[in-house]
């Protein structure tokens, strides 16, 4: 095992067979963390995100995030009632696509898929950032060059996934319990403390009086409504991670669809709970946040700077815990570590949904393949890339990326809540069954309530947000529509291309010509030269280009050296070139039998380093690629294995290969679908 | 025709065939503005690095300008005188390179290859830049963005060049002979005013006093020496481009060694007449540049800082045609232009060089195929990159650039001086015809001397610019050496290792066994088999590896609809992989029946554009590149033309394949060396 081996262990581990895929399966104690630590950690950034809208109207502003909060969980109370109905109904991990595929069609699902490719994305984007800038209460030099460590971050993220589901599921339990604990102590703590002890607790902003943007005050009328959608709008952020459970209930353990249902009320009562807790005790303390762009102030101006941008987690734990620094500290890293893990949701649900996607024919098949580990690589990669590419370009400024956030989602809900109210119209036009036609009429009445809200929201959402940034991911779900059409286009064309006629299985070609492109009379081509005449096809050829006349006087004198009964025949070359007149001499072929099929053999160099590429088989490259655009001709590579070539077969088997034959697992078996042939 | 062949047709031209080479060979006329320009261009940069160099001494530096002059114009007379040896010696155009193998072995020669290449590149850099600062007198807008605009040019001159060697003759010999005109006149008209019409000219700079470093002053003991060969060394640029006649003897029309040798001593003349009258002109007016790098400064700090850094050939311009503006445009632009065109003479001796080493097995092969036009394009293009490299990171400084320069030539020139001496000395003793010994002694005796002469100068080179850059191309000529030197040491191993034995024609595989894999049932699937079938081998297998269950018995269900007499067998795959289950299925063959060779057929799906191919085949790209490393495996494509195909495949054949069925030249021809399998 080399050093590239033991990282490449270390951070993927073992590979797991398809048999082993039972094992990967999620108990709820288990699920709850690795499907809702989205949802649950946006309680760290979606009550700032409410403040600092505010703000903007000064202190006027600051007396509206409870209502503001209120509608936040009256929303979030729909959509878990709304998604338990598409747990029981769809349990089968298509999620809001499969629904809206199934009962709107594949249009409508193109449109969530986009939607929530997208918001995958900018939940890794917004959950890193976001963790970032918490952390920054802790690790004041972090600030600065957020991006990048933000990026560090997505980047190990993304090795952790590569090593599968189940590993994550364990590896991620811990903290966001601990979180769990952290937020809703905290919360216990302070306001024991403010009510029970009646102790006067200020935030370190409690102090400091806020000056709006001219624009909002005074903060009634046209103004004071655009403001709190706004803040609305940014506060429903809170609400992203929902629809994760419902996309992977495969993951759950039997009865996988209750389970699911199951962690999903729990996800949405904790939620409610802490988020409800942490604008109840920011309202307590005074706490006050401004806008990082500048918008709104604060009039004391003596205020230090990194207090004034500390996020409300902060500097409610700095409050709180004035006395308990441990308490603190627990806060801080708890909130910081379910951050990072709440992009594990996206990690968990983007390759899943690419590979349901890609399985569709709506994106490259390879995306459909599994890696050597059972997660998806490949959808693990691409979603790494673009999230780091976020965060980067945003240097994780999580007010700027919230702009964008949150459209895909409530897009993916309304019309999935719509396929929802037709899926229930549909299966009550046939069952008759009293006890399930009112457990249906029951469902529908949720999907509609559901429907309905979600379908204001997305209303508010993208009316609000649209210029500060959302167009920027409309944009991105219309290019990804676009591509995604285009894709499955691309795929349905060659299917029809393609489809097996009657008479294809018997268009025999009457005979087989062989031709053998001759550049130098060594092994490779004496190798090319035997392989070639034990096929056996009807007629055989040997051909050289006469580039330069010295060298070609020499190949066919060594050739003649060898004692073929092979000819080997000389195409001048008016322009010192190989390809044009082979090409050409094997067209001519071609065109003087056009029943006949020509089989040309190309020897070809098998070297073992990228750099010994650039030295050899150019030509048969070239001429391989031109003969591949003729009618009836295929190309044969007779591969000659350079003593150097060892070291990267060694390399390529030790990765793969080898793993076939470990005793038990994967030894070759012919499989018992149909059977003359079997082997052994 | 297209608009991208438009575009190439105008920038390349027309083709050329083999037998038009004739009628590329150059005329004396044309050959001196093709190999002479660099030499005589030298003038434009040559003197202005002499005083630029001497003025850190301040103004007791510029009185040395005469001999420093004078020591330039003795090495070149040595040289030239030299170079007539060599290009009698050696027609065939191998120059240095061929001299250095020929006499002194591989590694000598592999030493002078290196020095050459170098020495080309930084001609193209040198002179384009020092172009781009003398238009400047004219173009002020050019300041600034030096660089860009030297890498236009080079772009522009690779275009050129890739149109072939006639067409640069006569479109080089205008401007080249312009040039010629105007600095002799520009000469001859400013004596006359001055020593004939007793005019006082003033150059710009004449009434400012420089005050130069503080390390030189006083002018006096190690201080001097070190500072007048630092001024010599730059002023040797002025030598470089005289081994391009050496290089180029091929080119010329015969009697080429006569004609060749000729045009050097022409070439000789014109430069040491140019170069005396500038440095001439300089003293005469009382002309004075400070060094650009801030060392030494003017004391009337009053000076404008374009007039301070204004070339020799700028300000002489200005005070001799201080009443005739035309001639100062005149001029400015024939010495812009010239300057350009020296960088021609390395475009045209840098791809010959590289095809001669390319052909020798010190560089890849594929740079010994002549492209389109019978200009070496690979090598074209490959110049151009390094060129520009250099200018963009230099920004076109000559300064800087010129102490990388000169090494290359004269390590290049001292070792094929040395192997001239060796060459008369083996001739000598076999000659016994005594007036032939008479020129033979005559010509050792020129080249002892020239070898001495550039020894010393390549020594003082070294010595005087080592640390203030030329150990930078003293480097780059490591590199060069030590990658040519693995690649004719990884080239010849190859050939050993492939070497014909005497068994290897008679080492026929026992049978062939054809494996098909099939991962879908469609046309080209169908093709593959009825191409395999064809084929008559020993035996054939269709094999499909169970990736996904309900998608294998898709495929075998519609297999079975085919109604083929072939079975198609099914290989599980416990990791829901493609490639290791099928690699190791075919390594099971292999083992079971060493004797046999096994022919893999994999249907391809050929596709118009760049973009399908992410969509198609990477599963079939994957296992061939697996089973390449096999012994007795070889992989046969199946191209299926997919309707998309047509557009790539008809740009294809409008760029290359049409031109072999243009009436009269470049008809497939089957040679004459030997016959038996003649077509038609």
């Amino acid at each position: 095992m080399n050093a590239t081996d033991f990282v490449k262990r270390l951070l993927v581990g073992r590979k797991l067979a398809s048999t082993q895929l039972g094992e990967t399966l999620l108990p709820k104690r288990i699920a709850l963390p690795v499907f809702a630590s989205d949802a649950l950690s946006s309680v760290a950034y979606a009550p700032d995100e409410i403040l600092l809208t505010l703000s903007l109207a000064g202190m006027a502003g600051f007396a509206f995030s409870w209502e503001i909060a209120l509608a936040v969980a009256v929303v979030m109370l729909i959509v878990v009632m709304s998604y338990r109905q598409t747990v029981h109904a769809y349990p089968s991990g298509g999620g809001d696509y499969e629904v809206a595929t199934v009962n709107l069609g594949p249009n409508a699902g193109v449109v969530v898929a986009s939607a929530l490719l997208v918001d995958y994305v900018l939940t890794v984007a917004v959950s890193v950032s976001s963790g970032v800038q918490n952390a920054k209460a802790m690790m004041p030099f972090l600030a600065g060059n957020e991006g990048l460590w933000a990026a560090a971050v997505i980047l190990a993220l993304m090795a952790m996934n590569l090593r599968g589901v189940r590993e994550s599921g364990s590896f991620f339990a811990v903290p966001t319990y601990g979180f769990l604990i952290g937020v809703l102590g905290m919360t216990a703590w302070g306001l024991f403390r403010i009510l029970g002890l009646g102790e006067n607790l200020q935030a370190p902003t409690a102090s400091y009086e806020v000056v709006g943007s001219p624009a909002y005050e005074p903060f009634i009328g046209l103004a004071m409504v655009v403001l709190l959608a706004r803040a609305f709008s940014s506060g429903c952020a809170a609400l992203t991670g929902v629809e994760a459970i419902s996309n992977g209930v495969p993951a759950f353990r039997e009865p996988k669809s209750h389970n699911a249902a199951t962690t999903l009320a729990m996800l949405g009562g904790i939620a409610i709970t802490m988020f409800g807790g942490i604008v109840l005790l920011a309202n307590l303390t005074g706490l006050k946040l401004i806008d990082p762009d500048g918008h709104s102030h604060f009039l004391d101006t003596g205020v230090p700077v990194d207090v004034a941008h500390e996020t409300v987690m902060g500097q409610l734990a700095r409050t709180i815990f004035d006395t308990f620094p441990v308490g603190f500290f627990f806060v801080i890293t708890a909130t910081m570590i379910i951050l990072f893990l709440a992009a594990n949701t996206a990690f968990n649900g983007f390759p899943v949904l690419g590979s349901i996607l890609a399985r569709d024919g709506f994106l490259p098949r390879m995306l459909h393949t599994r890696g050597d580990r059972l997660a998806y690589s490949n959808g693990i990669f691409v979603l790494a890339m673009a999230a780091v590419g976020l965060v980067v370009v945003f240097n994780a400024n999580v007010t700027a990326l919230i702009q964008l956030y949150v459209v895909g989602v409530f897009v993916s809900f309304t019309i999935s809540q719509f396929g929802m109210t037709r899926h229930w119209t549909r299966h009550l036009k046939t069952e008759t069954d009293p006890r399930n036609r009112a457990r249906m009429l029951r469902s529908r009445a949720i999907n509609t309530v559901g429907l309905a809200g979600t379908g204001i929201v997305l209303i508010i959402v993208l009316a609000s947000k649209f210029v500060y940034g959302a167009y920027q991911a409309v944009l991105a779900m219309a290019v990804l529509f676009v591509v995604m059409r285009s894709i499955k286009a691309h795929y349905q064309k060659v299917a029809r291309e393609t489809a097996v006629g009657a008479m294809d299985a018997r268009l025999l070609p009457s005979r087989v010509r062989a031709v053998i492109l001759v550049q130098e009379v060594n092994k490779p081509t004496m190798r090319a030269v035997n392989f070639a005449r034990a096929t056996r096809t009807s007629s055989i050829e040997a051909v050289t280009v006469a580039v330069d006349e010295a060298e070609t006087r020499e190949i066919v004198a060594k050739w003649d050296e060898q004692g073929l009964d092979l000819a080997l025949k000389v195409i001048s070359s008016p322009y010192r070139e190989v390809t044009g007149p082979f090409v050409n001499y094997v067209r001519g072929i071609r065109s003087d039998n056009p029943r006949d099929v020509v089989c040309v053999y190309i020897p070809e160099y098998i070297v073992g380093h990228w750099w010994e590429q650039l030295l050899h088989n150019q030509t048969a490259l070239i001429v391989r690629t031109r003969l591949n655009f003729m009618q009836g001709v295929m190309v044969t590579s007779v591969p000659y294995q350079l003593a150097s070539s060892k070291y990267a077969f060694d390399r390529a088997e030790r990765n793969s290969a080898a793993a076939w034959r470990r005793p038990g697992t994967g030894q070759v078996r012919v499989g018992d679908f149909n059977e003359p042939g079997r082997r052994e």
